[in-house]
């Protein structure tokens, strides 16, 4: 191939795509959307599996109910698009209250910025040259992208960057919680603020605190009490920083786990929910203030169609959907209709269903819809999600970020 | 976006991916190539990461040294695709004297017959009416694909399918090895064969058999005792169809565990080795025929640059890979030149790695070089491979069947 033909094709390929993005071209909303408008209207039983669907109704139940749920607390919802990657979910967020969004990645927050998402807060940290530079020029770009920092050097390194790119970033500092990101509480984490807060091109926003480890912790009273117990040294930050007068407009922090034991947190501002829209069986297990069985704030609105492809050995079905589908994720897909089903998605290729108290018989071809063991790595597999509505595709979801780890 | 808008830049998409499939559109190698042509000449040092990279010199070195190995044995090589999902590998395959490619599924199989790979085995089988119907119109444009049954009804409708599109389409019978897939060996499987070979749109190529759970035992001993016990049913089978004088020109199977087993088995013709080409931690933890330590037949050729974001607490490194970038395997991930580190990817964003008998210190900003846990699924998780050779980026690989899973 000439270089010239490529150049060409390229362009080409590029204007269709309309959000050319740094490491590798995701596909436009527009091609997913025709290359696959064969399939709207269709009933997602006759999908071809594994396919990816979201119930819009439920979706939409969960879109609302939490600001419902945080009306009148103070405490405002940043959602975190790790968990769909997809810009138009993005911006059914922004329309039903969201102060703006996080994203994990400076490939993710990228895509967000390109495809019309205005705030964008990226919680992980860029720390190689090259990140940092291209992080300076998405900030030149989108002026509503905030970014983290959990260390003095790598504070040092945005004000020699925002300087050489000409602009002042905006910046949170990310608080340790469960000894994973973030600067250490109290007087180093004061320091950084500080740091922040003078450097002539950065201008310092606040905090971030995620306490990952929380979010699953089964029972919500023993949930409560461990969030709170490992807020204490992030409030402690929290309030060095008021009392030292720098800017504490956000205070940033939690999930899906613990959004309604955030708004006991002193000075918080807004949950970083992610899972609440989707649901998965590591959330539903955990249980909730008002169900202690099961976790029923937010309906489970993301499944994985599954075609039985052998029903020749007792007591198990065999299907197309394996870790390729639904992730290594514990505990294990949840069949809708057969509660005591156990789906192993362990092979990379292929699904086996332990049969458990059927409620039917299944033949080959017939399909399960599989409610995921983890929402976001699930959601990473695919290029697109079919949007249901009462059974049947109402539109394509194209998840414009899948893949973008970087 | 007015309709006709929308068609015509589909039209202009489609193009220029040259290769559209039937579920998502897939890149086209031209357009991944352009978009990350400037990161051609780095150093794998320099990559943003997460950064999935291939050693081309251990990769082509892996390519030969199955053939070598199996030069005279009377075996031959149908390498299965489902590790690469890359139809310029697939190509080098071929060129290294590949009999044909085996592909797991329907969307992955059209992936690699729309690129240019002629020979196109798939292993899985295609149960619903919708994929039946797809499979024959690709074996009407494709003479070189084959297609698997396992089930009686499953012939009935690959016959009626086939007679419908107006050709005889070629199909293998998989036999049961795992309780997975596959007829039952003996009569049912001669039944399955002979209403195979006397359907008159349907014309009889032989058997597949593929023994998963004997790949990975450890040991060279104790996997060559089980491999070839595990196979005697599945020999019995064929030696029934020979003596009922069906066509046996295929009988195919075993894994990058067993290749230098199934030499053994009578009338078997090739084997469908995947993780040969890139290796990986599950693999090499087996033992090899020569060395019971590590399985050192192939190299690790496949890793994943991730880089350290936090160093801020005792006895552990935070990098940005976690199990979006490297999957939930395990055995861990095995980080180069730090042998004892322990890489937890089991963070959705994060690695966590323990720092056991360090060889050095590390910095935030440095990267880790990690052999995969699992190639399979990590792949499965990236659009484009970088091809190393010395340690700079030759060329990009792009994954086009990344994803396609239907
Ligand atoms: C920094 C951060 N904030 C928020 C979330 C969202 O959590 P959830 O999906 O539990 O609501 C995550 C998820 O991992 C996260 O890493
Ligand atoms: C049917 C079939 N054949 C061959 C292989 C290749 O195995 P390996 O990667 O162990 O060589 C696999 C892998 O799962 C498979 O499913």
């Amino acid at each position: 191939m000439s270089d010239s033909l490529n150049r060409r094709k390229f362009l080409q390929a590029t204007a269709v795509a309309g959000a050319a993005s740094l490491w590798s071209p995701s596909l436009s909303a527009e091609t997913l959307y025709e290359a696959n408008v064969s399939d709207i209207g269709k009933s997602k039983w006759d999908l071809d599996s594994p396919a990816l669907c979201v119930d819009l109704d439920k979706m939409e139940k969960n879109l609302k109910a939490v600001h419902t749920a945080l009306k009148g607390t103070g405490v405002g919802v940043r959602p975190h698009v790790k968990t769909h990657k997809c810009p138009a979910i993005a911006k059914m967020q922004i329309a039903a209250g969201a102060v703006g969004v996080c994203a994990a990645k400076l490939s993710e927050s990228e895509v967000m910025l390109v495809n019309g998402i205005q705030n964008v807060l990226m919680t992980g940290v860029n720390v190689t040259a090259s990140k940092i530079k291209h992080a300076m020029e998405l900030r030149k770009k989108y002026k509503g992208f905030i970014q983290a920092v959990d260390n003095m050097q790598n504070a040092r390194d945005l004000q020699d960057a925002a300087k050489a790119a000409g602009i002042v970033a905006d910046v949170v500092v990310d608080l340790d919680v469960i000894k994973r990101s973030g600067v250490r509480n109290g007087q180093p984490a004061l320091e950084l603020a500080q740091f922040v807060d003078k450097a002539p091109n950065l201008k310092f926003h606040g905090v971030l605190a995620y306490d990952g480890a929380v979010q699953h912790v089964e029972g919500f009273k023993a949930r409560r009490e461990q969030a709170l117990k490992t807020f204490e040294p992030v409030v402690n930050s929290y309030e060095l920083m008021k009392k030292a007068g720098l800017n504490t407009e956000i205070f940033s922090g939690g999930g899906t786990g613990t959004y309604d034991i955030m708004t006991e947190v002193p000075g918080f501002t807004d949950v970083q929910v992610g899972s609440y829209l989707f649901m998965d069986h590591q959330y539903m297990v955990i249980g909730g203030k008002n169900n202690e069985k099961e976790f029923d704030d937010f309906a489970p609105s993301l499944t994985v169609m599954a075609t039985i492809i052998n029903n020749s050995n007792e007591g198990k079905y065999v299907t197309d959907s394996g870790a390729k589908a639904l992730t290594l994720n514990v505990p294990h897909g949840k069949i809708i209709g057969e509660p005591d089903f156990d789906y192993n998605a362990g092979s990379d290729e292929y699904g086996s269903v332990k049969i458990i108290n059927p409620n039917k018989k299944y033949n080959v071809g017939d399909k399960f819809e599989v409610i995921v063991p983890h929402c976001d790595p699930v959601v990473n597999l695919y290029d697109f999600m079919y949007g249901i509505r009462n059974g049947k595709v109402e539109k394509i979801l194209p998840i414009l970020a899948r893949g973008k780890s970087q």
